[in-house]
């Protein structure tokens, strides 16, 4: 069985490749009576691409997403909704030698076999990050019908190589200033040294990696569908397949392993009339179920594996050692193009969670 | 949609309860023709339960599994394969007052909520670890069928709190020593501290946490459905379904978002006639699917919740402050039990994906 | 991906052979909060054996289910609840030749070649009507849940061989007589000659077929999930799913096919201030989704392949023309089982396809 | 869950509605290395509709298919396969009145309670016939993956209304007539007559139904997956998801009810050294899987609801009784544009089964 869909009540297809004619979502599940048009599309898909030259690749696209179906009126109409861009500044030439060199932290190797030598190469193809675009297309759905029922999800750099954040923010400044500075950190004093990792990375033809947090507020408790569908489980398959994460931690994460029960649990209090908690070392999940508290994870995102030195790999053909320089367009850091791919993947399995639990009706409101 | 079902060609289904009747699985999907007997699935159920009695809960059951179906003449026959093992040894009468005052750090708080009341809540019921004995058998059956195609699936620990171990040992050590001390670390002389650590967490009524590691050797390159469904994501997403656990990462992990991708990147060499690297930074994966590399995870296992210090919770029925002294039996240190159930979960999921992917065909061999 | 599972809400999924250690079942998903015990079970297993050894087999097993998880306190939990009957009553020796002699009009010979020739054919294995009884233990549950919401579940047959009951009855005298003649007519004249049907047929080593109707009340108008999970989609493939089904029907079935859209449109009337229909041609499915007129539907089932007479086959090992005389305890007429695997396959469906509209919520109420 | 998406390795998801922007699919788990183009498609597309304007709707589209993924250097890649076409000739103001005055026969009244009113009526929206371009477009790759493995899918018409062909064809005719006439009958002095049958309805403002019949050769035994994705049970499920489709029966079907066991099952016999069997009663289905023999399936079609006259409705605005009389486009019969949908149906199914079943492998051949 192949993988291109997930969720179980909003499920999400994508379809489309870097280099072919489109990159396309079908979202099936999104419930009857929502509000939704291109624009609000268009606004995360902005997202995307940080307005700031020196720290992206010089593809720049302006993407411009075409609701094809589901939408009538204004409104979801309970049919499923298909959204696409069209690819229009691609440059493939680059690529041709990739077929028998495979880039060294890419997919070319791998997909290669898997697929018999019959998959589309050209630059990633299916596992270019430009793919994620399908991913935030269905990721704004999710937000603005996530957004009816009171939930926010917030994702945002904290790391970038060895520049780390360390200023506690507010969920406010954070919702405010996480897409303000070009690296997607909302504490824009550390941002800066961040772009100037960035920059020098570059320079020196290398790449850096990064963190990125996302927290998600306003989750009632008892959303997850243990065994297997645990809630922080479904959220680190969506996580790990944006691409570059190799780490998804939930609350302390790694360091909860070095406490003790009474420095990790997270005793419940009483809070205006409601049961909340006075720390949150669990990230917002008890046995695989929301418990009322912010959602937060941590992901570790790779450097991008596309570098301007020259690599050691192998002739397929020849079954020889070999070197490669990767040509093509590409970025230095992939930290800031993750941060949205984050948020729609959090977003879009939030919201089939939140059905799946009843949380959310199959049908928003009835039409007047 | 209930989430106790897992796999899309090796499906796993469990049902039971801490101090129900019986804990059981439903494996479906697993090809016809594997020789399969009690013995080895009592074989995987032996490793749960460490026979060391300073370090684990006074429940020691002695589980013996029950094939119930899908094995005729000491072959799978291509049916479901359930299989179960009775609850003897459960003590339910301590569990009664956590109706009303959730122990913090557990799942009762949010299945409260979730199955309005009705969840049986002795003994944690569906969320206690003991609900791993049904992963457990799957993984057994899972192991079985991967041995033919030569897959080994190792885990062990590598730190209890803050006790590490450095040393570097190999896979054939791992193999050997991983269950010899009943902290599941094969580097005997620290396992004899890390061992120390839990029974003095005990004393002082305090838990302990960990972190465990599984490395996968012998799996071809092409496995993983992305996008979706990629080989780590689904992997990630089997291990946050083992109870405890707060964070997954593949190869460097954490760590690679502080490096350049020169040093990241895993160079493809020309090894013995075939693809190999020189490095295994990717812990396996790349673009989701493995490189034929060995897959190498980590995961941080938080401390046990249940500890013998009175705690901060809330009575909710009285909606007020209150405390909870836990009572029941329980681990002062979960990772020992957590290691079988981290090889299983990875079984499972690697059992599916390999036959997802074609490489373990449905009919194992045609019958004599 | 195997095939022993189905339902996205309530989800079914069975295992066990004829010949096996037991026949059981696990539903995952179904609410909390409602009412189950084994008496409710038993009750429905009661109606699959005729209390009338002339048109039954020899095979008479009183099957007593033992529920095993999922229940807590008289009330489901949320939890899967797996039930299961051990078999007592299996005669195997008779069996052994047909691993050659593939029977005409059972699955020995498709299924041999499917599982390698490793498939438990003793009795039919995995492909006994004997396995209803896991259907029926899960439609046991589903007709509790749904009487919750007022919907009723009659199936019953309407004719044997050449015996035909023309008798139009009230759906109260359905409710009422449709298990106390042995051949599940309500129509109890008519019964009497369906009997004496079956009896000649026995006597004559002969098997015959017959029809089986099913009208389900009070659904409401919108469940279904076109364009792939139409109600009346997934009704069919579960009852093509029953043993021994080869067709069928809704509403006036293959005879609208020389109407005209005059005579078979069902016109919309106001009844007691709510839409209703003067006529029921449509068999309550319009586009795939119930209207809320009384669905109704009709199987063909085939006459018992096993037979007293000798028949012709193939030596599969020799690849030469043989005959074969089908041994083993066998029912002359398999209609009266049908039903009420009738039943439960329409009543697992409707559960299903009622929590997927909504209809049904996750939990019943809250718990007191 | 919503149902947009059905197969488990070939799986389909479609999108669009009868007056939107597309109608569009998106096949993914299509093996890689099928060479496709999409004349491929347009061949299909072009039997949709026949070229006789006496019996179809006024709407006539010449539909254009666009292939927008998945496909690179004229062979499938494995990634998923989008193809659309565009909607250029829909008229929606004859469509307005129906949101109060449900139309009867149609979906619109159970649609509108389902959707709370928000679903695109227009034309029927996503239950118009129309939208079985999608699953035509599915089924043309679906076919083209067949016919490598030898398998050839079939349907023909075999009555309307009254008229019914009674003369036996060979598949070979059957395969080269099928779509000479426009009625889809390849008995084709017969076609004549269903012809005149159809013109005669139009002329009176009325409709009428149908029959057609599907086979298809060379499937090998084995294929299917019971319990509950029986191959039977699957295909049925797939046909009464076509539009209009009131029943499915195979091999003799509802006739053989009347029959007894000696006279129904087919008897095995050795034919050019393997095993065949002497009749096709069972229509090449045994306890849910293929035994080699044709698989032959009937569909009950009903008139097209839509007619000219006017008919009894309710108002549901004011709740009381109506009456509607249909204007927009509509075909006096709705068998021959059924006729590729079954096909389609069938060979989306099949297609979906040979790749479970482990027929057709995930990449067909290795590239050059």
């Amino acid at each position: 069985m192949a993988g291109n869909s997930t969720g179980k009540e909003f499920t999400v297809t994508t379809f489309g490749e870097s280099h072919g004619k489109v990159v396309g979502v079908v979202v099936d599940g999104c419930p009857a009576g929502l509000s939704l048009s291109e624009a609000d599309i268009q606004a995360e898909l902005d997202r995307r691409i940080p307005a700031d030259p020196k720290i992206v690749s010089a593809r720049i696209e302006k993407d411009v997403p075409k609701i094809l179906s589901g939408v009538f009126n204004g409104f979801t109409t309970g049919a499923p909704i298909a959204v696409m861009v069209e690819n229009r500044d691609a440059e493939s030439t680059s690529y041709e030698e990739i077929k028998d060199l495979p880039r060294p932290g890419h997919a070319d190797y791998p997909a290669g076999i898997k697929y018999g030598g019959f998959n589309d190469y050209r630059g990633g193809g299916r596992f270019s990050g430009r793919v994620t675009v399908a991913l935030i297309m269905a990721g704004a759905i999710a937000k603005k019908l996530l957004s009816k029922f009171g939930v926010d999800v917030l994702a945002y750099t904290t790391s970038i190589g060895k520049v780390k954040s360390d200023r506690k923010l507010s969920a406010e400044e954070i919702r405010k200033n996480r897409y303000r500075a070009a690296t997607r950190c909302p504490d824009l004093a550390c941002a800066e040294k961040m772009e100037e990792a960035i920059v020098n990375a570059r320079k020196e033809g290398e790449s850096v990696g990064g963190i990125a947090e996302c927290i998600v507020l306003n989750v009632p408790p008892g959303v997850g569908e243990p065994m297997f569908d645990s809630l922080d489980a479904d959220l680190a398959k969506a996580l790990f397949n944006v691409p570059a994460v190799k780490g998804v931690e939930f609350g302390l994460g790694f360091e909860i392993a070095k406490l003790k029960g009474s420095e990790s649990n997270d005793a419940y209090i009483v809070e205006g009339g409601r049961v909340s908690a006075s720390t949150d070392n669990m990230g917002g999940v008890l046995g695989g179920l929301s418990n009322g508290m912010p959602i937060m994870m941590r992901v570790a995102i790779k450097p991008t594996p596309s570098i301007g030195k020259e690599q050691k790999t192998v002739n397929l053909s020849k079954m020889e050692d070999a070197t490669v320089k990767v040509k093509g367009r590409h970025d230095p850091c992939v930290v800031p193009k993750a941060v949205p791919a984050v948020e729609a993947a959090v977003a879009v399995t939030l919201a089939d969670h939140m059905i799946r639990s009843g949380y959310i009706p199959k049908v928003l409101e009835r039409h007047k």
